[in-house]
């Protein structure tokens, strides 16, 4: 593609009179001749002097540089694009469907799904129109999956459990498993039936080998827009809001609800029962064993707002030399 | 069902002359018209006021309440058997053996057994009465797995690895992986051969994609009556006393034992070659590098006693004004 | 095999006239007769009066021992020697090529690959020499294998990806998953594709449902001999250096490199775009937010210097009663 395709369609500004034959997109520390990359911030500008890419997406952020240009409004944002424009148009590597799936006589299979080998399709199961079924996928009886989703390998839901459209869910993932409950008895523990569902709605993506359990009445619901990261576990009638993301190796433990817009960043905690308000964002590693209130950042575990936290952090590292403070003024004070 | 039929099951008194149908239990606050709920703490009293239920199941901790009624001994627990009363008789989703499974000749399978499509049974695996296995799962050589159990879609089971009576294995879990020993030599790390395999007793329960790895030498064991959560990891020749339960995504390193009755919170590390008495609690995040004695709490990070944990946490809040104050001392003292 | 047999094979010296027959390593506590076990730690040396192993092997740590016994140079070495020599010849439980498996056309399979049932193998895939594929895994297009691999059950591996000679996947685990990229909209998050790929170089071993992300452009790599405990997360476009070692549940964000012969203990989490010096340890359940030097121990959430940090903690211990003595001091100045 020329470069001046590229500027055409990124809306950009050409800056260079030499129209070169482009490649693809890649990062400024490992680009190659006849690639193009970008360049948003400043901090980064002395990469510049040293990529081998052919050119470089740029805007009002950074001044003159030493290769073939397009200025943009927002660098970032049109690279975004242009990976769009550069990914293989159809990322479906099973097409058709398979004469080794088990698809169930009452299933219904749209026409223009794709259905791998070794995929299990129980009793009931709807697949919608466009819908990828990655080897080694098992739907349970009377799954819903939508139009337009993509099932990476070996990834299974268990009975009953709703999918919507444009859904992705990445290898190995588990919808719709069990919640951990049970009843002390005095022979042992007894397991509390566990009779809910999960309903995961639109454009949610769903990481490598996270896991999702079934309510034990109603519903464990992800709602529309929401992306969560690999290694995640969302406990029984967990509700997570609308366009919430959540990294990986967090946990949410039964009932909570997750606001919308909320970031919850990787390796977090949340006890169940409680509410997490919309737009909070709660940080690494934090704790978080309380209501968290909308729009608050938290922090730390147990989780506090960020400015306290940051304040007792502060604080720890001179801990140690308190105490010899401490032993000073209590001598001068005996003396 | 109607609402003197379940009053009778439950062995409670009906509070309430109109004897309505009821389709089947629900939460108090999703309940539905015609759906039963359960009322124990009367700190939620005001939902009963709300609910859409068509009855609600009551102890003695509960006072008059606007719907008719079944008075009992502990409402929860009733509302648990009532949850098994309502639960689908059966929850095989696939019955028979599937002829699209792979089953070595040298196997023994129970003829109750239900095997579904692309399973896989390895030489000489022994599979007992009632035993269901869903799509996906693979038993390696010399797998034993008793009577009664569910092993959900893509479970994998190492050689050699034995599994008890009326065990649950949920979605992607892994039993048998190699425990991770490697000496260190001058040209890089040498892998230490894992020769010893997993136990799972009776009446044990384990989370989608939790994985427990065999002992270098020996037997990891996973004692009856236990039950784990989803994404724990379980390393080579830890043992896990009976009727001990753990929560989501904790870690037990190698060679460490867990006694009986023990219960471990979420996100919890503790380190190996270490004993957790019986009936002790570690509350959730906490990193316990230290034996824990009988019946003892501990929490935090590394984890101590609770009450002293709790102190400590109460102090650090106020960690900021500490500075200050011994600062004003400090000026004080020299003035 | 005899005792004396033993010896030879250790370059020992046989501290016994009698030169029994042995069945087998076992550890000291759990050993029976006919077993041999090894004593290294004189801490230990109680279990060798109690032991029912035949013989065992020692070094100049250890004083006189009641058994017969072989003197190696280090007893602990010797008897990781002892596992290899008693380990089954072959571990593999799958021979040959499954006509129960799906192969690709254009797949190239070196005729002593062998091939589990329900193993899917897409077009372009390559699989080296006397790799061994169990039941239930996936290897989407165009995903090269070297020789000498096993792929344990149901380990998917996404498109592009490359996976080098004496590698060992162990169960669920996942290769090549999308990166956690999105850029934020004002309708929502917008997916950034994934166009990169994962690299895992010669002589590495992947722990179970350990998950690692594809790089958003470019490669994320595994550099030969490192080894990944279970349930790990690896970030798209992370590189790990050559012969690191990474305990379970730890998680590395997006873009950090980790440097050689590093040692990441359990549940550590490390953020993105940070480098981790060559030979640094990071003790469990760390939370490191900056770079680490090389050969410098870190610990604590967030991480510091290991001293620096351990000094904190034993404040720690101290901190409720330093309020108290705080509160005394300013009484008495007061006063």
């Amino acid at each position: 593609m020329k470069l001046s395709e590229i500027s055409r369609f990124l809306n950009g500004e050409m800056q260079s009179a030499e129209d070169i034959e482009i490649s693809g997109p890649a990062k400024i520390e490992s680009a190659q001749k006849g690639q193009i990359t970008f360049l948003a911030n400043p901090k980064y500008h002395a990469y510049v002097e040293q990529t081998k890419a052919s050119a470089v997406i740029i805007d009002d952020r950074v001044q003159t540089v030493p290769i073939p240009s397009i200025k943009v409004k927002d660098a970032y944002v049109s690279f975004v694009k242009l990976l769009k424009l550069f990914s293989p148009a159809e990322k479906k590597y099973v097409t058709g469907i398979s004469d080794q799936a088990y698809i169930d006589k009452s299933a219904l299979i749209a026409s223009t799904a794709n259905i791998g080998p070794f995929v299990y399709i129980g009793p009931g199961v709807k697949v919608g129109e466009n819908t990828t079924l990655y080897p080694g996928v098992v739907l349970l009886k009377n799954v819903i999956i939508g139009s337009d989703c993509i099932l990476y390998p070996n990834v299974s839901i268990r009975e009953e459990c709703v999918v919507g459209n444009r859904v992705i869910l990445h290898n190995g993932c588990v919808i719709g498993s069990d919640g951990f409950g049970f009843a002390p008895t005095a022979t042992g523990y007894e397991k509390i039936p566990q009779l809910g569902k999960v309903i995961i709605e639109d454009d949610v993506e769903i990481g490598a080998n996270t896991t999702i359990d079934r309510a034990t009445l109603g519903e464990t619901i992800i709602k529309k827009g929401t992306k969560l990261d690999n290694l995640i576990q969302i406990a029984h009638n967990v509700v997570i809001g609308e366009h919430t993301v959540i990294a990986a190796q967090s946990g949410i433990a039964g009932s909570t609800e997750v606001g919308n817009n909320v970031t919850i960043a990787a390796q977090v905690g949340i006890v169940g029962h409680i509410k997490i308000g919309s737009h909070a964002i709660v940080a690494a590693q934090s704790g978080v064993s309380k209501a968290v209130q909308e729009k608050t950042i938290v922090f730390g575990s147990p989780a506090l707002p960020i400015s306290q936290q940051k304040r007792i952090e502060a604080s720890l590292r001179h801990l140690p030399e308190f105490h010899k403070r401490i032993k000073e003024l209590e001598k001068e004070i005996e003396e």
